[in-house]
């Protein structure tokens, strides 16, 4: 069997640097980057159509600016698609739903499987115990200089938690915490710390019992890891669009 | 709609004493107990035919040994059957298949619904996270008079995880914790502290994630309300085995 | 030896009647109670000076509006004075320092012996801990009834590390979570849910390791059985200003 | 002002290679090197009068056979003396309180500073709080390569809640789950995942309430900086014993 070829698009920024190691750590093939400055003694190319002839899958975790376009040359060059890069506007996701009927595409906000694992969690946690019985409350912890509060990854679980209640999560989130809780909110907590990557907590408290479902993120490689181990599982796959889901097995229905 | 009559066999236990309390809370008839010692005041048998005759469902918390005895003369009756008693021998269990063609019977080991829930995750994570990179641990903690260890559900939430992995827990399971861990194992931790009614978690880890599941329950009445909910959910359903997940509305696929 | 007799203001509050529960439990005299309506009935009276004759230790769990004129009266009579009613303005607050030269005075925010060492503890850390490599994050859930945020606990544990760090909370304290953290604020988070009766962590994170401080009161009781410790330890001591840390044996030093 | 010299015994274990580090990133004078084999190139010695003849404190993170003639050479030299070799036999023990009457002598099972607090803490936590109400337990997570259980640290924790308690750990100590617990008695679990590098809780619960005091060390660094800090302070210092406590500013009596 040849060895898988994989490129990477977005390969100076931090997730893609460490892909590339991720990639050689596997003793998979690297066959090159793309950034928008060439450095042809790194295989690093401008030219997107350029990475993608070289390859079999290209992961993309570039910039929302740059999806269209390789939505373009990605389906002309026949590689699979594996997406990581997030913000995408409407045009740009369209695109991407496009090419899904012409080459492989695996989309995702996060490639941890731990991560995909607690969103599908939540999802059935949101629609086996009822909102009116059961608070929802999601607390994160992230590093020091981190911007912005709840994380995304904490409103994907918000979002989770409300598709399984059947309710938009943006009428019950709850981020200021003054005032008498009301049925069926789900609360957002973040705290600032240290170095932490990445921690979440989902938790669902009754008048007698608590479920918690958590998550701690040790190292930014498991991001790397799952892109890559999602780069193995799509080639050669059908066209379609695919997510984390599909590579952990996880039936649709569930 | 006439309100659901209940009776409680084993209505002198603890489990059967909150039962009854949860019964009138929710405005339902309680119908009558059984016990080995009769108390016509209080509207307790010794006659299980006698129990069943008057009531829809019937809560069963009594003991193994009564329970082929159950199954005759409930099925005779034509009620529902919920059945938490635990410790059957192979005799009795066959029993209940049995008569799983005749009533509905629901048989749960613990009707927590966040307990349901968390066994049915703690399958999918064994299944969707491969034993060789993710490590599996379970801790539990209850009150400082209970004598065995590991709790029994602590050893459920183990089968779980192994049923997932495709393994039997008996080749997997690690009490002991001296010497390197090997592949695969699941290790178990027990500890006893203060009147901790339940807890229970189960940690998976990489070496790059850590995902989380854990339970409490604060009350003893968790039991309660979740055999009297199945019972209500049992009443009227046609004959066959069920089981929390059911009452849950959990697919049988997931 | 006489037991001790107890009398409490503010019986018909919810911490009074544990306290009431507490005393008989424990095998005590309880002699009666003061409340803004007389019940002789039940040994309830409306005037102090009246409580206060008959008791060696008068548990004080009223409103902030009554203290100075319980100060007049209690000092009046001689008996110790377990104070935790609060919200205590300058005058009262005044009243009560006065009143410690003529009488002995237990006065704390909180009677539970667990997280009375917390705040002493917390103190430490605070200390010994620089705020430059120690991010300082509470976290506090209680239940969903809850109307303030973040709890008066919470607050006090914030006091009680900016005490160690030679600071004021005032300046370093930080609820909203935008934007990145400053070098020495401490965060605050709180979770609404069910019906918690109270849990707070301090966590204290580096680059490199982290430390908890965490509390749970299972149960209310814990209140008012530390109440009933303090009276029991406050009988017969020598007029003077006590607190918590002293039932505890911690000294003032540490 | 001279920059500080540090040399350090054992480099080339895995802490000694740390500190090396951690001299350097903070700007310090790395003096040299001491192991079994001499590494002239690299500054390494298997001299230790040679290596301490040339530094203001040795960090010595050896081995404990080595400890004896250590002490000799590094009184005779006038250097400090950061040890934090384990597994001392009485008689190499003896030889480090003989020379702490020359040289200052730092002596710490574990330099990262939250355990060394933690420890603290644990022993006011024991001496608060009654063995009779309030049950132990302590549970430690580490790396799925670790061979012994409990943990060191964990031993070392439950040593010190027992010194608080006025009693012997041996006597107390309690590892195997099997059967009711006794009253005082300190538990001990241990878990074993991934690439943990340290985990350590303290958990104190009574019928009504419960602390924890719990550790992580994100990174083996914290030890060497922990050891890097204390070289700092020590130098210069009269002789003497000191400890990690003396470091953070913890008085003796607390």
């Amino acid at each position: 069997m040849t060895a898988l070829r994989i490129g990477i698009a977005g390969i100076n920024g931090r997730l893609g640097r460490l892909c590339a190691e991720e990639i050689e750590a596997r003793g998979l093939v690297l066959t090159g980057g793309l950034s928008r400055t060439a450095d042809p003694a790194r295989r690093i190319t401008d030219d997107a159509a350029a990475l993608a002839r070289g390859c079999d899958v290209v992961i993309d975790v570039s910039h929302p600016d740059a999806i269209a376009h390789h939505a373009r040359v990605f389906a002309e060059a026949g590689c699979g698609w594996v997406l990581g890069t997030t913000g995408l506007d409407d045009m740009a996701q369209t695109a991407v739903l496009a090419v899904a009927t012409t080459i492989p595409v695996l989309q995702a906000a996060n490639f941890a499987p731990g991560l995909t694992m607690l969103l599908d969690l939540a999802r059935q946690l949101g629609a086996a115990l009822p909102a009116g019985a059961y608070d929802a409350e999601i607390v994160e912890t992230h590093h020091r200089q981190k911007l912005d509060a709840p994380s995304g990854t904490a409103l994907a679980i918000g979002a989770a938690v409300s598709e399984g209640r059947g309710v938009s999560l943006a009428d019950v989130k709850r981020v200021d915490r003054t005032g008498r809780r009301q049925d069926g909110e789900i609360g957002f907590a973040s705290l600032r710390a240290g170095q932490i990557v990445g921690e979440h907590s989902l938790i669902l408290t009754s008048a007698t019992e608590q479920i918690t479902l958590s998550h701690r993120a040790f190292d930014r490689r498991v991001f790397a890891d799952g892109a890559v181990q999602a780069a193995c599982w799509l080639a050669g796959r059908q066209p379609g669009l695919y997510g984390m889901r599909d590579v952990l097995g996880l039936t649709r229905g569930a």
